[in-house]
Order: C-alpha cells, then sequence, then structure tokens
C-alpha cells in the first residue's frame, strides 16, 4: 500500500536505512527536548473550520520573494542527501520540481550547487554556512552564478551543538562536500561545525550583525536568516533590511532546550512588522500545520526530515510523494476552514491554548 | 452480567464485531486528536453537587423543536446500522422508541427513511447530506412525506476526510444505501463523500450559505445545522433563520485537530443568543457529561458509537439499554446537583478548569 | 519492617484482605475520577517551609466543636468496620483512643453506637443517614444518650451512587448493621442507599434545609454536616445554623466527576466566614496534607481508607499506627514550616499552582 | 567511551555503587516529589537563543563573596564522600581544584576539613550543621584557620526528614565523621539529624534568627544560609546581614511536597534587593540549566549528586570531568544565547511558561 501519511515514510525510512545513517537523520541535540516540542506545540493548536462557503476553486500556490511556489512548502536545506539516496540533492531537486515548488540547498550538499541547479526544475535557494570570508565569497558567487534566488544564511549555529546519539554512534558522515571539491584543502575548516558529531569548535567566527552589509554587497540575491528565534533578533533583522526570516530551531538539531518554532512564531511576525517575509520550518509533518504556521502570519513551511524520509523511499518520486501528502492534507485544512487562498487568509482561523508558548521573559 | 456502563456495551461490541467493521465505527480521522479530546474535555468538567433539596419529583423530559424526549439524550445520525446488526436503523428506531426519544436518521442508512419511519414510535429527524440539488429536493420532500420532523443538514463534510484505519483496512462499506434504491444510477455521486475511506473528492458542491434559503423553500419542516464548530457560523446561521444548531465533531470522524464539541460549545450558545436551539454529539458517555453539555447551554445531547455497541450486543434492545443507562446516570447527575428539572436548570452547576477550551485565536 | 508511611498500611492491607473486601474498601464511584483527584490535588500543593526559629515546643492539639483532640486528626465515619478486622468499630474506637483523638462512628457500623461508646477512650460523633423521621429520632436520642459529642449528617447521598467494583464482584456486605438490632423489620429500608452495589433507589427521600430546623430540635448536640461541596452550600450551611462543615467527597466514593475536596475547600472557607466550623476529608495520606488544608482553612482533617488498612494490619494497633504515623509527619510538617500551633498558624505556609481548582463555573 | 553528559556519569555509578549506597546518593524524601520537580522546573524553562555577535572571548568566570571560579559551578556541600570513592572529600577537593572552582565542605565529611583543606588547589567554604554551641564554635574556628572562605549554615534541617529507601534498605552510613574525631564521646549528638534514616529527633534545637549574631561574632568569616526556600526567609536573611543565601532544597533529601528551588528563585532575588549574593543548587544537570538559573538571579550554582557519580567513576578526575562537562554545556548555553560575560548577562534570556512556579499563596 502507498503510504497514507508522512509517519508511513518515517516508518520505512527507518526499516531501510543503516541504523546509524537513520539516528543521523532522527536524532535532535542533547536532550532533544526541542525536536519533541516542535511537534506537541503544533498538535496543541486547534484549527477553527468554517462551512457552507463556495470552495471549489482553491489557490494554495504562494511565493517566496517572487519565487513561485504550487502551495507553500518547501524543501529545507538539509546537509548530504546520499545518505538516504545515492542520487541524493538531484532526487530531491527533481522532486521538488514535480511538485513544483522551492528547494534549499544545504552548503554541505553531496552533490555541488552547479549539479543540483542542472537537475533542478524549480527555484533554489542556497543554503550558506559561514565559513570564513573567502569561502562566503565564492558560494555566494557561484549560487548567483548557478541561478539560485536567494542566499539563506544559517544563523542558529555559532558553536556546534552535540546531537548525542551520534556521538555515542561515532557516526562520520561519510559522502564529500561537493560545493568544496575546488578547495579540498580547506575541508576540514569546512566540515567542523555543522551538526558535527563532537564539541569541536568552529574554526571561524560566526558573522555579526555588522557583517550583513559586507553579505549583502557581494550578491544581488535577496537574504534570508535561518534560526532566528526571537522577537529581539527578528526586529534587528527586519531592520538590517534582511529579505526574509526562516524561523526555525534547526528541528532541534541545534541547541536544546529551546521553545518551539511555531511557539516562537507570533512575537517574531509582531516583531518584523511585514518589513520582510517570514518562513517556518521544524515540526511541519501534517498539512493541517501548514495552516496553522500560516495562520500565525508564515508564508511558506519547510519541511526537513520528511524530505529523507521520501529519499529513502523511493528516490526522487518519495520526495514528491511526500510533498503531494502535504498538498492533499493542506488543501483538505483550507477547504475545511473554507479558505480558498493561501496568500489571503481569514482571521481566527486557528485557537490557541491557555499554556501555549512564552508566557514571560526572565528579567 | 448486564452491561453497568457504556463502556460496558463497547468492549463487547469490539469482541463480537467483525475487526474491519469495528474499526470503521471506532475510528476518527487522521490522528484521531479530536476523538480523543472529546472525551477529556469532557473529563475535566466537574459538577458541582448540591445537596438537602426536594428531588423526589425530577422531571427529565425536553423538547427538540417541539418534538418530546423522554430525557435529553438524542440518537445521532450514522451510517449504516447493519454493519452492527441485520435489523440496522429499524432496531435503532425501535430502541430510541422504547426509550421515549428522538433519533436522527442518517441520509446514508441501510434501511430507507420510509421503512425507518414505519418502524418508528418516537420522533424522527432527517439527516441530509447534500449530494446535488435534485437528489436533496428528493430526499426533503420524501422525509417531510414521512413524518420527520426536521431536517438535518450535515455541514462539516464540504470534503472528506480521510479515515486512516479504513484506508488501512481497506475498508468498504458492503450495505446498500437504502434511500437512493430509485436512483442506482447515481450511487457513486451519493456515495463518494461520507466518511470514505479515501481521497476521492466530493462530486457537488457542498451547499452555502447563500443556499440555505432554497433548502428551507423545498419543505415547512425546521431547519438544523450538523457540525458547526465555531461562534462565527453559528451566528452567520442564527441571522439566516436556522431553527437549530448540532454542535458537533462528527465524533472526530471528519476534520482532526480541532477543539472538542463541548469546548465550542459556550461560544456557540453565547453567539446565537437564544436565537436558535443548539445540541451537542461528540464524547458523550456519561450521564454527568449529559448535564454537563446542558449546563453549558445545550438542550439535548447526541450519542453515535454507543448506538452501535447497543445495536452489536443486542439490536433494539441494546440500543433501549445504552440510552437507559445514560437515562439512569443522568438522573443521578440532576439528583446529585439537586435539579429536578431539565429545562430550567440552576446556574453555576460545573466548574471550568483554567486551561479548557479555546485561549484566544489567532489573528 | 514496621510500615513506614500510610502507603505501606495500603499494601498490606491489599495482600491480606478478601478480594472483595479489599474492592468495596479501595474503590470509588464510577470512573474513580474524584478519588484520583483527592491525591493529585493535594500533590499539587506545596509548602513553603520557614527555618531558623524556635520550634522545640510545637502544640498539635486542636479542638472539635470543644472536643480535645492532640492532634489535627481524626477518624471519618466509614461503614462496616469487620470488613477489615473482626473487632470492628471498638478495635478503631480503641486504637483513635490510644491517640487520643476524635473518632465518628458511622450509621452503618458492625458494632452498635452504645457498645463503640463503652469501648472508646476519645471523644465520638455520630456519622447520620437519614432514613425516615422516627428512625433519625431513634438514632439521635440513642448518640446523645450514650455521649456522643456531636450529630454529623451525611448530605451527599441524596441517591445512591455505583461503586462499579462492587458491582462486577456482586459485592455483598455481609455484616449486620448493629444500629438497627432493634429494628430488624425495617432493615432494608435502612441498608438501600448506603454505598449499595446497585442502583436501588433510596427508601426515603433526604432531608432538606428546611427539615435541618426538626433535625436540631430533636437534641441539644452540635450539628456537622457531611459532604458539603460547594461555597453555595455551605453559606446556605452557616446562615442555618450548622455548628460545622465537613468537606467532603466521601472519598470519591458518592458521585463522580466532581472536584477534590481540598479544591472546594478555599471557596467553602470563605463562604462560612467563621461562622461554623470546616473540615476536611478524602485523599489524607501525608502529614504534610494535613498541614496544607489546614493552611487552607481547616480546623481537623479526618481519614477514612486509611483506617481500615489499620484495621487490617493489626486491628486498633493498626489504627493508632496509622493515627501515629500521621501525627509525627503532620509534626515534622509543622517544624519544617516553623509552626509550633496547629490552631494559630501563619499565613502563607502554601503554594497554590495556577491550575489548581476552579477557574470559573459555567452561567 | 567517555561518558558526554551527566547521566552517563550517573548510570556508571548507579551500576558500579553497592545498592545501598547507590540509593542513599539518589534517594529523596519520602515520595521524592520534590526530587523530580527540581528536574521538571528546569525542563520547562527555555532559553532565547541570540545570533550575529561577536561571541569569540566568553569570559565565564565569576566569584563567590570575593573567591574567584573559572565558571559559575561549584561543589555542593554531601556528607560522606567515601561512600562513593575511597578518597573521598580529598578526592572531590582536587577534581574541584582542577576545575578552579570552589567547593563546599560538609560537616558531615569523611576527611576532616584540614585534611581537605591540604589537598585542596581552589577555594573553599564549610558547610556547618549546627551541633550545639560549643561544637558550632570549634568546628567555625578550626575552619577559619583552615583557610576556608566562608561559613555555610545549612537551615533546612531543623528536624530530620526520613528517605524512605534509607529506612527500607536499614541503610548505615559506614564511615567515620572525621571533623570531630577529637570528640567522639559526643558522636551520637553529631550524627543524629543529618539525612539520618529514621525519625530520631535532634538532639540539640536549630539556632534561631536571634543567635545568627552569636555565630557572626564568633568568625569573621562571611556567613552563607544554605536552604533558604522562600522570600520571607530570604528578606530577613537579607535584614540580617548574611552575606549569601543559596537557595537549595538540599536536592530534594530534606523536606518534601516543596516547590524546588529554581521556582522559588525568582521570589528569593526579588526580596533581597541585591542586598546578599544568591545561588541556587537543586537539580542542575545540564550547562543550560546553569544560565537558566543565572538568568533568573543567581550568582552561581551547585551541584551535589553528580559529584558522588563522578567520584565513583574515577575519583577526582571524575569530578573534574562532571565540572569540565558542565563548563563546556554552560560555554555552549553562553555562546548560543550571545553572551559573552558569565557576570554581566543580558536580560530576556529565558522563557518561563504560563504554569511554573508558585500562583498564589494560601491566606
Amino acid at each position: 500500500m502507498d503510504p497514507i501519511n508522512l509517519y508511513d515514510y518515517e516508518s520505512r525510512a527507518r526499516a531501510s536505512l543503516p541504523h546509524n545513517n537513520w539516528e543521523f537523520i532522527e536524532a535532535g541535540a542533547m536532550d532533544e527536548f526541542t525536536t519533541a516540542r516542535n511537534r506537541s506545540a503544533f498538535e496543541d493548536l486547534t484549527i477553527r473550520p468554517r462551512f457552507l462557503r463556495n470552495i471549489d476553486n482553491r489557490d494554495l500556490s504562494t511565493t517566496m520573494l517572487g519565487s513561485e511556489l504550487s502551495f507553500p512548502v518547501f524543501v529545507c536545506p538539509a546537509g548530504g542527501h546520499k545518505l538516504a539516496h545515492p542520487d541524493g540533492e538531484l532526487a530531491t531537486a527533481r522532486g521538488a520540481g514535480m511538485s513544483n515548488t522551492l528547494m534549499m540547498l544545504s552548503t554541505s550538499s553531496h552533490y555541488s550547487m552547479e549539479e543540483v541547479s542542472a537537475a533542478a526544475s524549480g527555484p533554489l535557494m542556497f543554503q550558506l554556512y559561514h565559513r570564513g570570508h573567502d569561502l562566503t565569497e565564492m558560494l555566494v558567487h557561484r549560487a548567483e552564478e548557478a541561478g539560485y534566488k536567494a542566499i539563506v544564511l544559517t544563523v542558529d549555529t555559532p558553536v556546534p551543538s552535540p546531537k548525542e546519539r551520534d556521538i555515542r554512534n561515532q557516526y562520520v558522515n561519510p559522502a564529500e562536500l561537493a560545493n568544496f571539491r575546488a578547495t579540498p584543502e580547506r575541508l576540514a575548516e569546512v566540515s567542523g561545525t555543522d551538526e558535527a558529531p563532537n564539541w569541536q569548535p568552529a574554526q571561524v567566527p560566526p558573522l555579526s550583525w555588522e557583517e550583513l552589509d559586507w553579505l549583502r554587497g557581494l550578491t544581488s540575491l535577496p537574504l534570508v536568516l535561518k534560526g532566528v528565534r526571537t522577537a529581539e533578533d527578528a526586529h534587528i533583522a527586519a531592520e538590517s533590511g534582511v529579505n526574509g526570516i526562516l524561523v526555525s530551531t534547526h528541528g532541534g538539531r541545534q541547541i536544546d532546550s529551546t521553545m518551539s518554532a511555531v511557539e516562537m512564531l507570533p512575537e517574531i511576525v509582531d516583531a518584523v512588522n511585514d518589513n520582510c517575509e517570514v518562513y517556518l520550518d521544524s515540526g511541519v509533518r501534517r498539512g493541517s500545520d501548514v495552516l496553522k504556521a500560516l495562520a500565525l502570519g508564515a508564508k511558506a513551511v519547510g519541511v526537513g526530515r520528511p524530505l529523507y524520509w521520501g529519499l529513502a523511499n523511493d528516490g526522487a518520486e518519495g520526495v514528491h510523494g511526500v510533498l503531494e501528502i502535504l498538498r492533499r492534507e493542506f488543501d483538505h485544512a483550507m477547504a475545511v476552514c473554507g479558505q480558498t487562498s493561501a496568500t489571503n487568509l481569514e482571521s481566527n482561523l486557528i485557537n490557541i491554548p491557555h499554556n501555549w508558548g512564552p508566557a514571560r521573559m526572565a528579567p
């Protein structure tokens, strides 16, 4: 039987992947509280169905910084897709293209950004890990050249966070970092900080707010910050002219013991005050989650682990399958809430429970 | 030993019914969160017993749009009762009649509305799934002709919701749709949308608020909307001259990830402002639940799955047995709360916990 | 090893008593929610320890309507103590006397009130089930004659509540109702309503607020109402000149789906406004529970099931043992909170959590 | 593989220590609610990460009453370290010194304060159990003489609290009380009250607020009160000129059914109004816990049970290992929150959930 929800893809991937690869995909940082909370926080929200409406023509499409998506779900950047399928990011890009949606490619991809660009039919954005100014310059220039639509700078890895399951498994990410084939002598510098199964410090300090101007000066592409988790940082980002914010907990893979992404979404949406686009990832597993995030102000949502699940099942077809389940479920959520436009949702579509999200901050 | 509560009927039905039939009855949509919440939300409410009162003469009777019920529990519409007993809806109608209460008959019944009407001794209402204007006209005219007291239009199935257990079971509802014996050529159109174990789209679009006038023009019968889940829709309904609202989550079988019916009841009662009657189903398993719903403003409550349990145990006698347990328990709840009239309850009969129900809505 | 807490007494009693007797003692009404909540509500409260005080001389003693208790824990009325030990209420009375505290004797005792009075060395109160005016008159006159200090009228059994475990066990309380030896022809009337394992209706209607004057006119003894669960009834009681209120859920054995006793205590204490004494039972298992109840305004607390546990372990010595554990633990709680007088507690001794107790009432 | 978090140390210690020693270390008082709550209350707090900052130079160091610590984690006083390793407190002191942090030595240590002082390279404070005025005078004078930097008076043991696991194990602390070798004739007096596995009353009454002046007059050392749990006592302490408060539940080993230490921290910090230093112990297991406590106003936090775990694994190296894990994790928490100075934290670093901590106090 075909998978009927994303959890089917998950259980099949667990059954088929090598144990350590599976755990690399599944694990979160430290106690994995944030990973768990990403789900429970979505589940605690409830939708408010509306009836007796004309819902024949539902337009699920949206845009991200002008790129068109057939529905408001995109593919998150995630390192090394060969873990799940030999075609790696090429398959992911094809699957995303089959669903007419956007893919963000990771700096740590197993195929190079040029190879992925050649395989893709839909819009791409390039996720950037800053590993020094010259490497960043190289990556940004190549991304622009290769037709990527935006630079998505990951900000939530100022230092590496341990995924303890990977440490116990003595997990070593086996495949090459394809974007650095031209710079093999600098691989240590490059690989040291992204979800490394140890506490090895970054070789280079993270970028600072002040350096964003430098980054923006490298390219005409718009800039998205991935991993912003507070209203305070969102406010600075919007003031700094950033074009988009991807509210994310990195799937709980970086920094444990935080709120879920969706719990931080309202204060961030409020803080940016429509001065930049806001997206969300972390914990999206059902189409109703998409609607919930949109109702709280996100323009689109991304999925990460489910992409690996799709790849493990059936390569590009699996990625496409995952996305189509989400499309069908999101369409269902739109229909039962009486909504016909993903970009023009009515207000009051979800209930927020009494104990949800941050109550107050420590002085 | 005779069953002593509804859960006894449930466990016996589970033991005696074919697995797939049992699962069809038991399952909710998708993750079944709403189904579970329908119970927990009732259990989180507590009653406030009152003592030292003259409670000798307790009048449990009430009315629904003028029809008399011996106590404020009615039989919900639910498709295909032959699933649980060969006498199907005939047995259900007899059991309801033995308890002097009202039955709502489903469009998808296994006996026709005329057959059920002939078997029934108590008041009936006809539940309507709109499957196109001419079919609706046929059904409404026949219902009025056959003596049904109201049309209960189900509004919460604008699109079908997947019950994933049924999909996994490849469940096929075996029996005929008795109300459409005269129109066999249109069965596909009719059967496509009611709790179908797939995502097959409805053949016809749902009715709209504007078309309710047309529907009301077909008949002199009063109109009840079943499945309203928000104050917003309830307000429109009351403004539209609807005669009753059945607050319902469809037992969690349609649309997951919503509040329970009882959690939405207060805002709906408030919204209709006494301009129409309000009923509730979804999750009622104890007589104290009946009192809780009435204390929050419902005029009567319906039971769905328990009817199948009763049928599976003992046909009409089983349905009657289920109803009599609820009557006894509701009478007990009335007595311990010092109440003597189901239609004239005192205020302040239940405690609502801090975290219960919606706190606020997304903007 | 000697039992070190009440749970040790409980597990030993479970191991030694016949199954049906054990279940009769342990069970609560219906789903046993209230029974469970009686514990969780105590556990959710926390004490606020205070230090660096002179706590050498801690006076645990208190009074109940003038009767002296060596510490603020008394023995609740509970039917038929031969269930747990052949010496029944005689042993209980001796155990209570050994601990210099008060015992309330049940109408349904297995030894007569005169026999118990003869065996007792501490103060006694007589718990009254009203079973008709002449029987009540007989019981009240005999209680006054036998030296009981007060009449404790149980108000929370206007109709019997099913303890479903007893029904499944086809449990029959084996022993005689000793207080009615002189009226054997009326035993059916007497026994029909107290925790009967069925739904048999009471033979006589409950007393009403108006009839309390009649009851008070029968005797010079003070009157306590047992089972009051709301501010509303407590207010009427205080206005009616009742001398004491025992806030109780009957251990969850009568009327399920209510708040715990301790959650209702604050509103009741507030409602009586010092016009009568307030006691509490239901769920007390630790000495810190005693302090919590006193901090919320109770003058003394009773224990029910633990008395059976003590009896089952060692008759009078077991009852005494249970009480002495509670004394030791209560003394400990007093000491760590820096308190030296059970009748003169400081304010602010416990924390009440955000979600505890009733939030609001249904309209 | 080396332990990667404190729980690894815990599970290895459980596997290697004799059962009764393990239980003595692990157990809390009575029902162990407070012990459990110490963890859950930390886990319910979430951090607010901040990004794009210059965090190259993170200064984790702090001071406690002028003593320098390389990071804000110190070793709590805990009796009898030979339980876990033959080198006992000598190893602990060496481990703390290797991590350049402070150790508090217990009155009940297995090596004398002079022996520990000789072994230590980092700052020491002496924890005092008052066992009579002459013994206290002896201990305080010796502590000052031996170079201890402060007297840490434990206030939360006015009477002993039962650790029921120890009672069931008939646990007897095997080793000598090294600080009392000179006064063997008074050992009963000394040993009777510290976490004794029974209810044996203290031989001497606790000190009172009035006697603190006497205590302070014995020495020029500053005075810290350990175990304060309420704003009320903290206010008195600050008014009394106490130099520091260690907010502590004694790991839940003394007095059950209280809030966790971290839940009481905010009201205590508020009450002392910067008039003395505030520290915390109880439940710290992750570096993020350290940041949470600091964000709520603590200047440093202590660990107790983890020290035994470290000792059991590898003596001084194990203690050092535990501390270094906490340092690494705390450094990580600082980095991801964009903080560079442990003594100068930004505001708004953590989220406090809706239902956390005390809501209101009983009247």
